[in-house]
Parts: structure tokens; C-alpha cells; sequence
């Protein structure tokens, strides 16, 4: 199924795009790692979490007290290789794009999440055994004890469980129904269950209360009785200032940050649109019972794009650019038919067909693509997917996920929503301060339009503090609305009554130069740890000759460091060529690592496969000689040997991705060393 | 008093530094910006807050909502600064050094804090005025109230008012005594009082309540009385997970998850010390009442190095790279004699005669200084103040700050602690697992020592869940403490009493090959934020030609943008040459940006001041017949013309500091253009 493709240039031609195709071999253009064995997701986790674990990718946070579940430390290979995926993502997105970058606070006031509808609505239902004190996510275990039923039913009647079935999502998460056991169910009641998985992700609180009680769904550990779910909601709090009376949140995502200051950023952009912010942060969610390693934490660093854009023109200056790169889309309509065939064709075309509702949208997805690409995640195994309307977040109207297969099953890694003008509008309405564009037009439009007329004094006197906000409550009035209060008198708004006294309306002709208007905002929103783990499992295969040995083939972009110097023994004559070298490649901006540990040279390569370093330099005593070195390549294990001029000047272009390794070895011949 | 000396190059020679010396012009190696008027700190703050607004280098966070103090967010161009600072001090530091990056969370377990003394210790003493509810700082309060009244006291005996003896701390808040009433006081009292003062720092919460108490102090802005102090944790605190049983807090310093993971990054470094960790992220501290803007805020982001060292071997072997670095020191001695001044002299020397205790707190004070100077402070406003012993933080032995001089006064910026083996110790008694290093020793040595046997089982059965740390605890027991404790006959520690049936103490010898130890821990800290804010103030000046034209001197490898294209007209034939211009300078990693705008080009250079661009390309009428382009330089203003390759080139050379402007200037002959 897999073929081991690798695509790794940063500059992707229009040319190569066209003809990238999935099926087959890639072309010009896009350079394929030929040395790699054609393994993607052929192992074991354990076997990856190993060299996570050994090599210090990442670990549990405060393992020494216990640790604390969804809470993780990177260490140093794991924090160079974040780092160099931020710089990635800060080049391809924010530079390319000149995107307005933006750092903004962790601590957020609850006012404002309030208003952006977090407080009320991103909750998680949650049942508790009252007796044991455990907490369980509600839509996960009736999804979970029903489908244990299913598969003791199909056991009973002797039936093979199909275990491809089982949704993704479930498939992340440790089991909590440890046996099933064999018991038949009548006809109505398979039906019953079966209708209810397929209905999973839509139902309420109260729905999931009332099928635990129906369904009779209980604490698989011990059989005790829930209690009916409650709303959990997945911020974390906390209070500002020494009163205990301003409460706060951690942000659960940098956008509402972003939003906030569209008005400086719009004046910072020279008041042009359309234009985007970005941000680069940690965020934090407060999840009942994470699991599966950096998979769902809850804390987390996330990179985001808020594009602002005028709704009426959604079309995309650079659309050309990408109009060709091919995707595999999985839409809504294919999954509300119950099915996950993939579609695959170019953005253009989506766009064209509308199953992608504009070039906006569609830019991000293919940019989404490219950037995937450029990080080392494997095509074949990434595919965007549309949400259904019942999945959507409070805020959205549109959304696709880049989702990424491991062995957890397709995960999302990176959401492209479109939030519509749904978050500057209650950010207004809220605070009074208008989060709108001016646009002077050319033509004058005219229009029929009920002009509230306002008694400043007495209406001032009247609502104080309360003023301004209903000021402009009044104006944002539906024309509808202002129709009906000119009828009667009096304009209910915001729990007051206004009488005609204080504010008049009337209809008149107005004639304006000027269109306000609030953007809609299209958001490519990155979990970079998520993303991190998916490259982790996409990069990792093991060589055939022995289980031991595990590679991860990071592109050497993104490898936390690029070049190995080893010396072929301790010998001080080869010692001292070191920090020359090491600081010869530094000069040039390649991150390098000694390794004069005493361990024979190839359990020193074998070392440095798993922490993915892509090229090592062997200083051996021809070099005191004749200044020569060997530079290998961590994928072939194969080797060259050239003067320290030229390994430079080849690791340069490599390391860019101006040249391909085969095209060094054909050049310079390979070189049969002392390695085995 | 200030010369206006800049030092921006990264490279400096020893021998530079060696001629290295504040009173004269610099010699070479360290390049000088001629250019630019000896103004440093001659500004009222207003017109510098004014362009940190207006350029949106960072504003008050949520002020859209009315803001919420201490919380601030970062624009474009502030996010840019502070993203080259980063840059800048992860190359000085962490691969210079090859320290070990780590990232690690910002949520923290209660108990990790509970041990590390934070949940007890990290606390400042307020005083609430129970009727209106305001809350004060209780020494800044006392401090300001004697103050103000030795104040009326000299304007009642008609004594001018020394302000230069405003304390530092002082000057950065605003003040709370409105008016200054002149009132006579009696001797006794003004000499209390000037006690008091000079004792401010020192005292206890109990202590500052007496004084309230004795001297009347009230709330100045409405003679209410007020609470005797209470302590107030600077923690934010939260709840992890859905029980609200586990309590958390949100890290107030990155180094507790750098010694939590102290065992896993000795094992990466293959059991070698010394080594340094190093990890740059958000920390929060929850201010009582936080004003004069980045200085004390609520959230910031800190850069931090753990340097892991051998308590016996304090050398370094880096140190004779240093030791002609020349500092400025304000000694604890001196300080402690009541006086301000400065001693200045080598590190070398500093070491050499104790009063910086030894080479590894030399070595990164002098590495503290270097980076400074990269990144554009003034090394006339910069010293380095030894704490004293009254005001050291619980964890540290010894602390040297790097303190710049600013319009609120001298600010600490860097901390440079001996935290000593405080934080592994505490941590490995608390958790059993030993943060320690175990040294293979070439010579064997013998000691006599109390050695516990431990009846394992009745133990284990007797201590239970406790029997771990109990055990530890025994083996941590002093020399002399296991004397008595063998004499008793029982082993009193923890709270309990273990009988000799339990565990016999014995004394042998030993013999060992072995030598266990606690490394001891020298911290550089540093607060990114208060650094940003310093540079923003020591780069700022006005050109003497019009108040209006504030110019930010940044060095450019730390400016916002490097070079600003500006096309002489909206002409389609100039506009069209800009993106490729741009492009290519993208593809030297010049960072750029366009000014296609229909201001006056001089309109256009006084923007690009203003947000510190070093760099100006102008796109003339001449461009499109022969491809020459103007090149301007910010200080100066001044110009020069070439082809296109030729600025390129000396644009690669100027940002990377290899080339002075002097030198571009006396090559190509300055250009008179159109700019006035």
C-alpha cells in the first residue's frame, strides 16, 4: 500500500506540482529519498516510544513526583526539533504571506471567553461513579460499553468481530471495557446500538444521560451506578490580583488574542485588506482523562492564522500558485453517506465544483499541504477531511482537518475553519469598540434606511454606563427590528426598553461613499505537538538486518541536528581536528554534534540514526595526512570521501535541499570504510 | 556623561576585547556608530511610548475590554524584536555553549512547588484598607508615606528636596502620595525615619505591621486604616483534571522543570559534567499592583540556564576567553557601606580577588555582558549589583544582577544566581529519586562511616507508603546525627522514631571507588521582556532637527525589518520591480518590506525610523534604464548608488555586522538624492 515517498524541497515548482500524482514515482522537481526502504508504519509502537524515551524526544512531566497525565516535557532532540518545524512554519506561512505576527497572553479575563462563548460551550460531558470517585467521559463510554455489547453479542452467535470498523477516535484511547463477554441480544436491541454508534458524535448531555440509564451503562471497572453526565468545562481558572475577584482562564486557543487587536493590525496594514495575523503559543485544555501520548495534552503549543477577508470577495490573490497541487479530500457528503472514500484531485478543481467553498479556504488547504510536506509527512497518509455541521465548533461554518494516519488512526492535526464574522461580531457588541473595515467605495451605493435619531442628554442620564453599549445595540438592529420598534414606539434591546422620547426612528434615503463591514476570518490552526508525533512515526523504520536498529529519517531540515563529527578513536592527533571543523560548519549555519564517546563506530552511527541525524563526518588518520574526510549518509548508510572544501561545500547544498544524496555519491563515488 | 558608544559586532576578538574601555572611543574589532548623536536617555519617556504605541511594538493586552495591568501583547514589530533577541541569545548561549534546550510545562504540580519553597516563600506582604478594599504593597507603602513625610518636613524647615537619593525601586512606580504636607518633625523622629528607610528592604511582614502600626500609616488617598499585612502568594494557582482535588500552579521561574529532568539530561550527555540546560518560555507571577508597563508584568517570557557543576570544580574551562572582559560592579561591600559606587575591572581580576566568588559565575557574567552588547544596550547604563545577603531569594547562595539604566531607574534584567545544591536536594528528599552524580574515582578513598541495616520487611511493614523517603532520610542524616542516633538507640527523623531492631547504625570504613554528590547549580536568568524595553530605550533618540522625528538605532541584527524598499512613485514601471527585488532579498535571509504608499519618500524614511529599519533601498526612474538602486542608511541618512549585485552584497555584509557603514559610505561616495 505504501511506497516510502519522500518529498523534501522547500521550493516546489509549478511545473512538479502538476504532475505530482500519489500512484506513482514523482518527477522533476520533487526529490524522492530513493535510499529508503519502502516501511512507513511498518513497526510497533513500543518500538518508536524506545527511542522516543532514550533519546529524550519527550517525556512525562514531573515524572520523579508521579507524573501527571497530558502533561509533557521535550527534551533537547525533541525541543531542536520543534524549534526547526517553527521556523518552517514561520517561513512557509508568515514570511511567504507577510503575515502580521502577533504574541499575545496565556491569561485571558473570563469576561472575554465568555463573550467568545467558551465558557458556556467548550465542555466536555462527564459522568462520576460516586462511590469510587472515577470520572468518565460520557460520549466515550457508551460508545465504548455499547460497542463491547455488540462484539459479546457477535461472540455468542459466533460471529468474527470487525475490528477495521471501530472509529478512530476510539482507537487512540486505552480501553476502559477490559472483557467482553459473550451474551446474545435480540434483533431490536443490535439495532438499537448499532443506530446509536453511528449517531455518536451528535448527541446532548441530557441524550447521553439518558441512554446511560436506558441502556443501564455502568463504571466497566467495578459495575457501580453513574451519576447523570455534567458539563465539564475545559478551561483552566484562575484569579488575577490579590481581591480573588477577577477571574481568569488560560486561553484555550491564541486566536481570541488575535481578535482582539484586529483594530491595531488593520491600522498597522495601513487599514488595507485583506491581510492575516499569525501566532505562535502555548494554549491549554483541561481534558478529563488524556491518553495517548502527545495526542491529547493539555497543554500544548498551537501556530495560527487568522486571515481576515472581506466576505463578499473571497478569492485569493496567489490562488494560481497552488491551483494545481492535489489533495485527498474526504467532503461531508461522502461521510453523511456513511462512507470514507477518498477523493483525489487538485484545489482547483475542488474549488471549481464547490465542494471547497472558495480560493480562500482553498489556498490554506493546499499551503496546509505544502508545509506537511516540507516536515516530512508522508502524502499517502494525510488526507483533509470535512466536518459535518453536528461536529462543528460553536464559532465555525466550515471546516476541514488536516488528518494525519499513525498508529493511533487518523488523527487532527491541523483544522482550517472558517469562524465567518462570528468572533469580531460579539467582540463588538460587547465592548462597544468596532471591529469593522471602512471601505471607500468608488460608487456611491443609496439606500432606504431607519435612522435612530438619539436625545443624548436624557438618554445619557437615563442608561449610564450602560449608554454606549446600547447605542450600539440599537444601530446593529436588524432593519426588520427597527421597522417594528418605529411601529411600537418603543425599541426593546439588551433587556431595556427605549421609548421614541429618548431615540426616534425614521426612515430615510441614505446616500454613503462608505461601506463598513465586518471581515469573515479563515483559520489554518496547527497543534505542533500533534504534528510532531505524526512526522516521529512517519520518519521512524528500522533497518532489516537487525530489529535493534531504528532510523528516523527526518528531512535534514528538520533534523534536531544536521551533521555528526565523529573521530575514529581517542586519539589525540584526530581530537584536536575537531572544534576547527565543528566550528567551520557552524560558521555556515549546520547545527552539528561530536561524538568521541569510546564506542566502536558503528553503535555511534547506529546512536545517531535514532536521534535522525542525517549526515556524519568520520575524522580518521588519513585526514591528519591529507585533510581528506568521509561523510556518510544516515539513509544508505553509504559513504564519500573528499577534501574538507568540498564535504563543506556538498553539506551546504544538502542541507538545503539543493542536491540529492545519489546525485554526491554519483559524483564523488562511494567509499568502502572501516564501518561495517 | 554618556558617550553614545554602540557595540554591535558578534564577533569579538579577544584582543578588542583586551582594549576594551568605557571612558574612550573603542578600538577596533568592536565597531562604533559614528553616526549617531550621543543622545542615549535624553528623551522625555512620552515621545518613546508614544512611537511604541503608534509602530504597535506592544500595547496593553485586552483593551478593547479595558485592559488588565501587567498583561501586555506584542504587535509585529515587538514580536519580530523580541523573536531576534531569542534568536540572537539561543545562538550566545545554548549553541555556543551546547547546552542542552529543554521545554517543559508551564502548568506545575502544587506539591513540586510546595518542596521547591515557593508555595511559602515566593510571597510580598499587602495590606488592605478594609473600607474602600484597596490593597498595597506594605514595604513600598511604608517606604512611600516616611518618605513623603520627611519631604513636608524639609519644605517646613525650607531644606530644597534631594531627589537624586530617591531610591531606584522607587522611581519605576507611581507614586501613591499625592501631596506632600509640610509638617515639622521632631529629631528623633527624622532620624527613625531615615533608619527605617535605609532598612527597607529587610524587614519582615511582621515586622512592616509594627511600623504601620507604630507610625500610623494609612491609605494616602483617603486616610482610611488599614489591615495589619498578610502574605500574598505571586503564584496564579489552578486545578488539574476534573476532581478540583489536584492543585496546580503556573511556573513563576522555567528552572523547576530543568532540575526535575536533571537525571534524563545527564544520561543524554552521557554522564559528562559539567553541562549547562537551558529553556526559553512563559513564566507567571501574580503582581499585587503591577504599573511601569514590561517591567513588571504578569506573564513574560524568561530565558533561562541551568549550568550543573562539580561543587568542588568551579572552574571553567572556558574562562580565559573571558577574562579581559571588562565589567562594571557594584559590590555587596560597598553596598552594604552605603554607597553607589563602581567598581570597574576585568572579570579576570574580579575572580582573582574573590569579589565574584568563582569562574563559572565569571564566565556567564561576562557571557551576560557580551550578549547585551550584541543586541544594542549602552555599557555606560549597565553594572553588575551583588545582591545582598538580606535580600537574596530562598534558593540562592550568591546572585549578581545585570542592572540597566532606564528612564524608571536601574532595572534588573538579568539575574546570575549560585542557587547551590538547594533545589536537587530538596527534590530528591522529597521524591526518593536521587538527582545526583556519581563520579568514578581514579584513587580509592576511605572513610569512616555510620552505616544503617535495615530490617527490610518489619520496615516496609511498620512505615509503609512512608518507608522510601524514611530510608533516604536516614542515609541524608548528618555524621553526627547518626552518632547520637546509634548512642539513643533510636533514629528520630521526619517526624518519627525508628527503633534499633529497625534499622543499626554502625560505624565502618569504607572504601570506595565512588564519589556521590549534588552538583550545584549557577543560573543565569533572563527577563526577555524588561531587555526589550531596555534596548527599545537605549536605541531611541530625536533628530535634532525636529521633535517629531524619533529614530530607533537598533543594531540590525536585531531590528524588525532590515531593509525597506520604497518604490519613488506608484508608477506601474517601478512597482513592477519589487517583488523580484524582494524575493531576492528573501533568499539571503534579509528580512524586507515594501512602502508603496502615496506619502512623500521623506514621509516614508521617518515611518521606517520609527520602527528602527536599518536599511533603505530606493526604486527610481533610474532603476528601469540601468538597474541602480539607492541604498540608505537609517543613523546617518546619508546614501550611496550601485548596481543591484553590489548592494546585495554589501546589504549581506552589513547585516551580518561584517562591514561598518563608514566603510560603504567611503567606497561608494555618498549620493545626493531626491530625499531632502
Amino acid at each position: 500500500m505504501l511506497i516510502g515517498l519522500r518529498v523534501f524541497n522547500h521550493n516546489i515548482s509549478k511545473e512538479a506540482l502538476r504532475n505530482f500524482s500519489f500512484g506513482k514515482q514523482l518527477s522533476c522537481g520533487i526529490k524522492t529519498m530513493a535510499s529508503r526502504p519502502a516501511v512507513s508504519g511498518q513497526f510497533e509502537r513500543a518500538q518508536i516510544e524506545d527511542v522516543i524515551k532514550k533519546r529524550f524526544f519527550y517525556g512525562p512531566a514531573f515524572d520523579i513526583y508521579g507524573a501527571v497525565s497530558g502533561l509533557y516535557d521535550y527534551g533537547p532532540t525533541g525541543c531542536a526539533l520543534q524549534a526547526n518545524i517553527i521556523d518552517i512554519w514561520r517561513k512557509h506561512f508568515i514570511i511567504n504571506d507577510s503575515m502580521l505576527e502577533v504574541d499575545t497572553t496565556c491569561l485571558t479575563p473570563a469576561e472575554v471567553l465568555k463573550t467568545s462563548g467558551h465558557v458556556d460551550k467548550f465542555a466536555d460531558w462527564m459522568s462520576k461513579d460516586p462511590v469510587s470517585g472515577e470520572i468518565f467521559r460520557a460520549d466515550h463510554l457508551v460508545e465504548e460499553v455499547i460497542e463491547a455489547r455488540l462484539k459479546g453479542h457477535n461472540e455468542a452467535i459466533g460471529k468474527a468481530a470487525s475490528n477495521e470498523e471501530e472509529s478512530d477516535d476510539k482507537k487512540k484511547r486505552k480501553k476502559k471495557v477490559k472483557q467482553i463477554t459473550a451474551i446474545k441480544l435480540d434483533d431490536a436491541a443490535v439495532q438499537e446500538y448499532e443506530e446509536i454508534l453511528a449517531k455518536i458524535d451528535g448527541y446532548s448531555g441530557p441524550e447521553l444521560g439518558e441512554l446511560i440509564e436506558k441502556y443501564d451503562i455502568r463504571n466497566p471497572g467495578n459495575d457501580g451506578k453513574l451519576n447523570p453526565p455534567i458539563q465539564f468545562n475545559l478551561m483552566f481558572d484562575t484569579q488575577i490580583g490579590p481581591t480573588g475577584q477577577f477571574k481568569a482562564y488560560l486561553r484555550p486557543e491564541t486566536a481570541q488574542g488575535q481578535f482582539l487587536n484586529f483594530s491595531k493590525l488593520l491600522e498597522f496594514n495601513n487599514a488595507r485588506m485583506p491581510f492575516a495575523s499569525a501566532s505562535i503559543g502555548k494554549s491549554f485544555r483541561n481534558e478529563i482523562a488524556p491518553r495517548s501520548g502527545l495526542l491529547r495534552v493539555r497543554e500544548f503549543l498551537m501556530a495560527e492564522v487568522e486571515y481576515f477577508v472581506d466576505p463578499l470577495k473571497k478569492d485569493h490573490e496567489r490562488f494560481f500558485e497552488v491551483e494545481d497541487v492535489k489533495l485527498r479530500f474526504l467532503s461531508k457528503d461522502i461521510q453523511l453517506a456513511g462512507k470514507t472514500t477518498i477523493v483525489e484531485q487538485s484545489i482547483g478543481e475542488a474549488v471549481t465544483s464547490g465542494m471547497v467553498d472558495n480560493q480562500t479556504l482553498g489556498y490554506y488547504l493546499a499551503r496546509i499541504f505544502l508545509f506537511l510536506m516540507k516536515i516530512g509527512i508522508d502524502p499517502r497518509r494525510l488526507r483533509f477531511r470535512q466536518h459535518m455541521s453536528t461536529e462543528m465548533a460553536h464559532y465555525a461554518c466550515d471546516c476541514w482537518d488536516a488528518e494525519i494516519e499513525t498508529s493511533y488512526g487518523w488523527i487532527e492535526c491541523v483544522g482550517c475553519a472558517d469562524r465567518s464574522a462570528y468572533d469580531l461580531t460579539v467582540h463588538s457588541k460587547k465592548t462597544g469598540h468596532p471591529l469593522i473595515v471602512r471601505e471607500q467605495l468608488k460608487e456611491p451605493i443609496v439606500e432606504q434606511k431607519w435612522i435612530p435619531t438619539i436625545e443624548r442628554k436624557a438618554f445619557g442620564m437615563k442608561f449610564k454606563k450602560d449608554a454606549k453599549t446600547l447605542e450600539a445595540a440599537i444601530e446593529d438592529l436588524s432593519m426588520e427590528d427597527k421597522a417594528q420598534a418605529a411601529k411600537d414606539k418603543v425599541i426593546k434591546v439588551n433587556g431595556f426598553e427605549v421609548p421614541e422620547e429618548l431615540v426616534k426612528l425614521e426612515l430615510k434615503e441614505v446616500r454613503s461613499n462608505i461601506r463598513d463591514y465586518t471581515p469573515n476570518v479563515i483559520e489554518p490552526s496547527f497543534g505542533i505537538g500533534r504534528i510532531l508525533y505524526a512526522v516521529l512515526e512517519h520518519s521512524f523504520w528500522i533497518r532489516p538486518e537487525s530489529t535493534e536498529r531504528g532510523v528516523l529519517s527526518f528531512p535534514p531540515s528538520i533534523a534536531p541536528t544536521s551533521v555528526l563529527l565523529v573521530p575514529l578513536s581517542s586519539n589525540p592527533d584526530l581530537l584536536r581536528l575537531v572544534p576547527a571543523l565543528s566550528s567551520k560548519l557552524r560558521a555556515l549555519e549546520i547545527s552539528n554534534k561530536v561524538d568521541d564517546s569510546s564506542a566502536a563506530i558503528g553503535k555511534r552511527y547506529a546512536r545517531n540514526d535514532e536521534l535522525g541525524t542525517p549526515f556524519g563526518i568520520t575524522i580518521d588518520f588519513q585526514t591528519t595526512t591529507d585533510g581528506s574526510l568521509t561523510l556518510r549518509e544516515r539513509d544508505s548508510t553509504k559513504q564519500i570521501r573528499a577534501s574538507e572544501a568540498e564535504i563543506l561545500d556538498v553539506l551546504g547544498k544538502l542541507t538545503r535541499s539543493q542536491i540529492e544524496w545519489s546525485a554526491v555519491l554519483a559524483q564523488y563515488g562511494e567509499f568502502t570504510s572501516q564501518e561495517a
